[in-house]
């Protein structure tokens, strides 16, 4: 904690002191922002007041500690509901959001939070709790960019990437689920890896090294893949749909072989298949980004 | 192409000249060996003859030619199928092989290859063609030790990142199979987040930088989720399976914005359910490892 910076550092307020609302808390007291927390259940401030927060006992006096109040809540239904007691407080105030939820839930968030007169910037924190603070993490918001350009410098403090994306409230958590989108079938490709090699005996730990420059792989052809989408040309393609048709029957063996329940591949499979019917079987696997997109989207008339 | 190292450096046969096995042929050609190529589409080879490869007319010529040979076809069965009519040639030859396949696949080549005396080994290149060559590269390789250490200083030419797994012929097809396997479903996630994207006139190519970091993240937190699983301890969750769960429904919200198919979804909702059914629905999301184990799998009386 810099004490001798404290006077220099505008007061923030953090609702909501989770695992990672209580990582932004500790990076506004590290930077010597006075820091204000408050959380439903109140024990969880206690580490924090130990390094220098003031708690505030009642939600509303939270808010008014502080000009710029940082909300990190599950979702945009149980922020609306912490801080409804102190909807009185917020106006004027520069409200930021920091939680993961659809695009309609940021503009309805959005809505309740103009309609009490805050100024309001809805985030995302791309990261972990523990990357909270390091100048490479990346955190994006959107919204009013008087907001941004207000209080970028004090938002900085909890990652040096920070980025606006545009007035519209909902981009944040647009970029968030779209980006996002990746998490949960990344994962369970990788624990199924890891029962595949359990089942000979040998540990998930020793595919690390191997996944880790796997995925700098993938991230090293994601521009390739993002031009065929916005040029909707798949004609000349790294990887065609076909070969992954191809790899189907290993993917099945395996899971024979190793007692893998893969009933999940079923809908990869399927897209793959509906790619080729569509004529994209020699096209690039990019091309599946078509076979997603229902009859109405307003990319498929490209 | 260095001419003057050319006579220090071993000669080579690479069989299958597609965008890889062109890529290996070059890495060869450009470190100094004599290198000779064959492929059934002969006018594959004249780009290679250019630079100063010798191109076979029979594939039993090729193999002749070397003490190493390289095949690099699109699965086990077109590898044999190609070799056949050099099988009498592969006596006493090393043979190392590099492509997709399972296991098992791995296995059958294992043992056709001795049957007709080669000593081989399997491998895999965790890359696209032109990363080939380069230092950090993986390759890995799995099979006769001796094999692999008498030609490692070869194979590093290919890739500095040059690893043998163990004697059994299979790991390579196994590792790379359990690797591999969150491609196809992370790419579908990125697909879906760019038609997300452009649903809202954005381009895929905004997301790509904020993907990257995400991968980046995933990658950082990849050692945790091994040690649940190699532990099968799960009850100190960074990201527990009810919070995929509550995450579910904004999912399919987005999905109805932006106009998308997300039936593919509804596995992974299925694994979630039943982890929660399960008794893991406060613990790491990495307990999905278990409900992907069928009755019967080794991993699961641990």
């Amino acid at each position: 904690m810099n004490r001798h910076h404290r006077h220099h550092r505008i007061p923030v307020t953090v609702v909501g002191l989770g695992s990672m609302g209580s990582a932004l808390a500790e990076a506004f007291i590290e930077a010597g922002h006075p820091t204000t927390v408050w959380n439903r259940t109140s024990s969880k401030a206690a580490p924090l007041v130990a390094r220098g927060a003031v708690a505030a006992g009642m939600v509303d006096e939270a808010v008014a500690a502080s000009g710029l109040v940082v909300a990190c809540l599950t979702t945009y239904e149980s922020t609306i509901e912490a801080l409804e007691p102190a909807a009185a407080a917020l106006k004027g105030r520069a409200l930021v959001t920091l939680n993961s939820g659809s695009p309609a839930g940021a503009r309805q968030m959005a809505a309740w939070a103009r309609g009490h007169g805050a100024r309001y910037l809805a985030g995302a924190v791309k990261n972990v709790p523990s990357a909270v603070g390091a100048d490479d993490t990346l955190l994006y918001y959107s919204g009013e960019r008087g907001v941004f350009e207000e209080f970028a410098p004090t938002l900085r403090v909890l990652g040096g990437d920070t980025v606006h994306l545009g007035a519209d409230a909902d981009l944040a958590a647009l970029y968030e689920m779209a980006v996002g989108g990746t998490l949960l079938p990344a994962l369970v490709g990788f624990f199924q890896g890891a029962a595949a090699l359990q089942a000979r005996g040998l540990t998930a730990a020793s595919m690390v090294p191997f996944t880790v420059k796997w995925f700098e792989m993938i991230n090293s052809i994601l521009p390739v893949f993002a031009e065929e989408i916005d040029r909707g040309d798949y004609s000349k393609p790294a990887s065609s749909v076909n070969v992954f048709l191809a790899g189907a029957a290993a993917d099945e063996e395996l899971g024979r072989e190793a007692n893998l329940d893969t009933r999940w591949h079923e809908p990869f499979h399927d897209l793959l298949r509906r790619a080729a019917e569509a004529g994209h079987g020699e096209h690039s696997i990019a091309a599946l980004t078509e076979v997603l997109k229902k009859p109405g989207h307003p990319g498929q008339s490209a």
